[in-house]
């Protein structure tokens, strides 16, 4: 992730992202953290795929799984 | 990505692109930013592979998950 | 794996993670160590996906499989 | 892409390529422009797989989707 | 691999570990040699898979098939 | 591609070789050149999967669809 | 390939290995040489996944593909 991209998720941290999962998961928390590699610290995760949410705590989630990331716009 | 590739992408900035995924999704928006790895931030992103179009609003696209990029010709 | 993500990592260590895999496999197990590469080698490991657990003993999982790793939060 | 490939690209700058992709959609373009990592730009592009040619216009191809390149002989 | 998990592994050497590959096969054999890809050498491997064992005598296994390794707790 | 691999490629230019692909294609045509990551350019090139025999023209095939070649062997 | 597996490799020059590849496919063959990236070149090379033996001749395979070489254990 080039310094252009990482300014972007910069202004993110603190906030609610919505991942969309190359497996077709999606997933919601708050953005802790993250590296170059597109690895991803969230806060209160959920796998939102389904109807009935599944809470997944604090994860650290591999950023080569990810497809893209819906990013909070104001 | 290297140079004569790069200058293309630049002159998209601020204009439509549509995306043609690996996982056979399309999705359109207004390219923002891009990097060397074809990593790309779009505003108002859409997914149209449907005829029901879906609002991804603004997104960070992870650049492995590419198959083309159509640009605009001007 | 980046430094930001390498202290989250650190904090877990003695502690029990859950990992989920891009098999859709989930394994737990206390966290000895990792590398930047997400390697990681766990003692007590679990194979929980099914509902009858399978004791793996102490492993060394490649990090190329992981797709999140649930963290505990205190 | 090393030199002596990359001279047999540079060869077909401004020519029609037909480019075989590893999902087995065939594209067939002008060759605008590319870079080590076999990135395309191509002027005019079709999706030629189907009987009714799809047009694609100015497109950027990512490269690791290639199988093979049909050159003009000239 | 990095430092932490190699001297995990060389504390492996001549002894038995059981190899879980990608593809689901389970391999169990005496550890002889390893390196930093996770290239594995193996003495009186056996394909465990199935009930009915298979002797694949010495063997070189290439890194990146490996799942997980079970390591002895000594 | 190490120097010893490469010197048995070089000794194979002029001549017919046979290429099994990945996707369990084959391609049959005379090497003119190649590079480090076995991309490879083919003159009369012919997709000899099926019993009727599909002509290519010239190629450039990149390396990473490549299962194995068949080197003729005088 | 890290030295210590490179040296067992150097073992097998002129020797006859068994490689069982991703694809699950057998290839026997007499090893000339190898390189870094698991390349292999084999003379007398025979494809003996089904029970009848299909002759490759002398071919080079991509290291990649490999799952696991039986090596001679003289």
């Amino acid at each position: 992730m080039a310094d252009e991209i990482s300014t972007v998720m910069s202004n993110c941290q603190g906030k609610i992202v919505l991942l969309r999962l190359r497996n077709t998961q999606t997933i919601q928390g708050t953005l802790i953290d993250f590296d170059i590699h597109m690895n991803l610290t969230l806060n209160n995760a959920e796998d939102i795929s389904e109807e009935k949410h599944l809470s997944l705590g604090k994860i650290l989630l591999r950023g080569d799984n990810v497809l893209a990331i819906s990013l909070p716009t104001d």
